[in-house]
């Protein structure tokens, strides 16, 4: 294969389930879409050499390491990819942008707000050097958000009166289901609030193009320790054969929190691993004064749209198949009906994210979106124990 | 028609929206159900004449009368079913309890804590009387939610970890559309709070078995004024022709809050009368250790039930079709598949008022219930006054 | 209760599932309908007087009679209606009708061609005389189907293309489910093709505007013999304990069949009740060059609506929820989202009725109406034997 | 990147809509999934040099070559992926058999009865020269449909009565949609009936492990000529725009048939490109005197099943999202409730084929089900021109 395109070389620090997700994004979109540049997979890196080697070779990577710092003085590299947990991101991001590298960093940003802070000052500084900063809410390019956000800004919806999003999964809620990395606030930072609760903060703030300004919410940790399973080191989801021990969880299971949009909209959200038979139930209804809509990740190719000019005789939530060469990202895949699926807002984030940079344009969400997010995140968890409404910092 | 049964004759107070709901139940009762008595609906009570004795023709009651203090010294009357805004509640109730009647009551029960309190006392004092009180939480009585409740019993749901609940409509979305008695503090008592957040408190107490114990709560009036019709003394959900005047929105259009139950579940609430394209959309969802279940109105003869002791393979939400013969309520009507109506709720709880007084027992929801609920709704606005987390007194 | 309006004296002939339903709507239709005259719900006429007698006290009739004859020579019965099982229908319907009485007949008009003939000619020499008939094809009064009528009446749909219709129901799935009048070709005249199949293709006709002018069908009976229940004289679904005497099924389990429309319109049928899990599953989908419909009734207060007109971006099938004032027979219920139920399609087709024999019309669907149906059943059940296309006579 | 597998080296010929499928397929199965052999992308042949070399750097191909003979002598070539148009399925393959190459060829198998002989006779006589050959009805390997199978094949259905399968889909519904090769006898063969009907047969005779045994069938082209595109060499589904030239259309637009299951169920069966609306929509449900299973591919992700044995109290439609680690093909992928999409189903194609060449197997659809497939669609067509029942050859 020979194209005339430039290259970019990318190096991708961390390898389990969000890296195998930016491996097949990497892999796929100059496939599809018509990019400036052709990303080449040179290298991924791990803590252990032996796994992060067998990572390349079943991820399609060239090269591997155990040491992500040497791949920031490689003129090889482009752009540094990073899908680790989030206590690491502060430390790699700020480290690869100093190199000039370009940053793609998995959400949430940080875990905490400090190094959000950090972060955002170091891609702002690096802007100025050709470098860009990208954090990863992918969900924003599920062609049906892409869609919901294009009907409010073209004023389908009107005047935003209420917004309702729910993340529902249920992954631990058996108490005997084992401890992980995630049920850890040291590394994780922390539970189904900054995990999953995050996409949503995105999501309504992205889809209505307004900010929540304030929050009053309430974390629940309902199954306070857990067997420890023999072996996690794996930074997956979880998995592994429970033993006796048993480890405290210090993170919360679910969150819920009431929100003011600027713009007068309400809001009410909700984040658990609680939620018994929903898997991945990003739930997002927006109504406004001329219409609403509606979405439902466990039906990720569908908007419902209802438009409150249509008469009444024929008004209704209309299913929209996303999947018409006129919807957002769609034009590059298939046929009207040829359902995407998950890991296609990942090569739609990758399509982004070069194009913004052979643009030399900023790419969004950047990290300053990301820092708003942990700001949102972080005045639901002072809101839960302060028992009462905090604003949201600008 | 002959029948060897005992009769009860019947008074309405009221003959608008619910005024129709209730005779359509009183008519049909006795025709599906084996009743311990027959009920002969007598009497219709207005405010005025003329409109009491159209109402009359057309609801299909033997006479009407424009002073329904004359029905509590009738021997024929057996039963005075208060069908009026809320702010007569509690004296006709009370007047009525005082005269030996068995009283059934619209919800809210009243528009303040303080006249609920003196209801239920009244009602507790003519208990012993042999005179029964009920409030008319209807939605109890849709085979779908008996059948949640049903499944709650009987512990298929397990330890309850979530509970959300949204009333959806949009009847006054539109910002030109006319100011009603429903809008208008001193008669109705409350906005969407009352008119039908109290339902999905009544709703989400009755099917987990769980009381709500504290509440953070967010009251908002979108449209702050709004055109007089030309004359709206119907006591409906609005209507008429807007005129130029405009009067004040004294309620709450939407309302929103989390709850803490007894017993640890999460519950996240929203009512709102600004839902764009929602009509009557109650929709309750109850997650568990070991199941959850979801409705929701607009589909009103569907429960969907998880069963979490399902294996994987095969695991999922069933959609129930709640019209066999099996099922609450159902074996009396239709075959399999031949769903019911809104008003078969109201047919259900003339069923259970009037076995419930042949069986000399304390029919369900009480005045004690009424209170509760209206307990709820009061903590849920003083949490949105003082911004704060409120507990809800026993 | 007093009117003004006159009365019009019903006597109903037969009292299982059918006089349940019809009992409901005479009972209601004048409490939500302005009706030129008000239903008198006069006699009930059965084969057993004491059955009789049960029945009228439960449905509530004035009287009894167990000899159908004696009332058509009352002053005071004025419409006659007719829910007893097929074979009766031609004799009940032409007495009744040269008695000078109205007749409403439930379907299928009757158990042969040869009869339903003689209905018609029977229907209409009588008209002159001022005699009204009618056959019950009560789905067509769903609102959703009249909803679906009017879009096509109004070219929503443009030139009808595809015609698909399924009527499912599972309530002889099991094997040892017990024998039935429905099962006795000499009562029932057909099984799944002519109970539920007439629906089906009345339905699809009444929709289209457009008559099947030809068909090629195959008929199914899965189970041979069934057990003999105890006593089976109800003349409902079946029911009753099953014995060791087994009796043959003479009629159809199932039936399926294609169907050239005049119009050129395909169209493709299945009525079955061994769908396991499918109760009352009326299902009805029609694609046209502007626009499609798609219904189901075991989510009767929907249609689905997509307009090919709309642009790409937010094309989708609606969700229109049938509930709205504007919606044919709604306005006189409940507000909008408080959706309605099986037995409302009788209520509606008494208001037609009534309103068409105060206005002197025809009320539809006439007998003609019936026949023609007659005619494409008797199609189906030919083609099936030739194993060949069948035309359907005019 | 190195293994220690073996490599298979893959040439594509034809590189439209299908070439874009199976490319992403070959470029991804070994990323997901552990392989015998790596197969590796060599070459893709088109008729046009310039388009194929186009087509190599687009879809990641190492080579490009106009005449796909050559391929048939390298050694470094194991695998012959056939994505053309049915009027060259059987030369390639036959030739490609013939030079000792494993074939994947898309379906339908050929044009004619005829031709499919032959294939599956060079298929036979090259099994025993080891190599394999399978044709591609890739739906098979959507995850819930390969559940369905499952559990059919683990008698959760019982003993099968009906089998419902529809094809829907839109894109020739507006008459002035250009002239496509699909259109075109000569080059597709057949129209709706054998691009899209080929699919639910083979998917219904999968599922229910029972073949058809007879059918009647009816087959129309509504729209009998159409507008030529200036320049449709793209072997694409259509487009370009219209010019005045007018082309006939010699396929059929719609197809409809019943079908004779061996095992006694009855089949319905359409297939058609006018059902407006509807996009890709591959709906089946079976109905078994155990349970039932129903699939529509506009929801991918998505089995209904509804269990008899369940208690009526609970049984319902369960909505199966297939995705969780049990289901098949799913553990390769993300966690439960991430989707996967329509090309999917191509990796897993890729997946079974390869290891079934590694296993030294036959893969299944072999050419024989190709042809039997091709039987069936032929007695359609017989049986709409002969207006009779026609019996499928075994």
């Amino acid at each position: 294969m020979t194209t005339d395109r430039p290259t970019l070389g990318i190096a991708m620090i961390g390898h389990a389930f969000m890296g195998a997700a930016h491996s097949q994004a990497w892999r796929s979109a100059a496939r599809f879409f018509d990019l400036p540049a052709e990303p080449v997979m040179q290298v991924v890196a791990g803590r252990d050499a032996a796994r992060a080697a067998e990572a390349a070779a079943r991820l399609g990577w060239r090269e591997s390491t155990d040491d992500w710092r040497t791949v920031l003085h490689r003129d090889d590299i482009d752009i540094v990819d990073i899908c680790t947990p989030g206590d690491s991101h502060a430390e790699i991001a700020i480290a690869a942008l100093a190199a000039g590298k370009h940053v793609l960093c998995e959400k949430p940003l940080a875990n905490s707000v400090a190094e959000a802070e950090q972060m955002t000052a170091a891609a702002e500084s690096a802007y100025g050097q050709g470098a860009r900063a990208m954090v990863g809410f992918t969900y924003r390019r599920v062609p049906a958000v892409a869609l919901a956000r294009k009907l409010v800004d073209e004023g389908r919806i009107g005047q935003i009166r209420h917004v309702r999003a729910q993340y529902l999964q249920d992954w631990i809620a058996d108490p005997d289901a084992p401890f992980s990395w995630r049920l850890d606030k040291a590394r994780a930072g922390s539970g189904a609030l900054g995990d999953i609760g995050a996409h949503i903060i995105d999501l309504t703030q992205h889809i209505t193009g307004s900010r929540i300004e304030e929050v009053s919410g309430r974390l629940e940790t309902f199954v306070k320790e857990r067997p420890v399973a023999a072996a996690d080191g794996s930074g997956g989801l979880g998995g592994g054969a429970a033993g006796s021990e048993r480890r405290h969880v210090t993170v919360d299971d679910a969150a819920s929190f009431l929100a003011g949009f600027a713009g007068g909209a309400m809001g009410v959200f909700e984040a658990t691993r609680f939620a018994t038979g929903r898997k991945n139930a990003i739930r997002i209804e927006v109504n406004g004064s001329d219409g609403s809509i509606a979405f439902d990740f466990e039906d990720m190719n569908v908007l419902e749209f209802y438009d409150a000019g249509e008469p009444s005789q024929t008004a209704g939530f209309r299913r929209i198949l996303v999947t018409e060469p006129e919807h957002p990202y769609v034009g590059a895949w298939w046929p009207a009906g040829h359902g995407l699926g998950y890991e296609h807002g990942f090569t739609h984030q990758v399509v982004d994210l070069v194009t913004a940079i052979g643009a030399g344009e900023q790419p969004r969400p950047s990290f300053a979106d990301g820092l708003q997010v942990q700001r949102v995140l972080d005045a639901v968890e002072h809101s839960s124990q302060t028992r009462s409404w905090q604003s949201v910092p600008d």
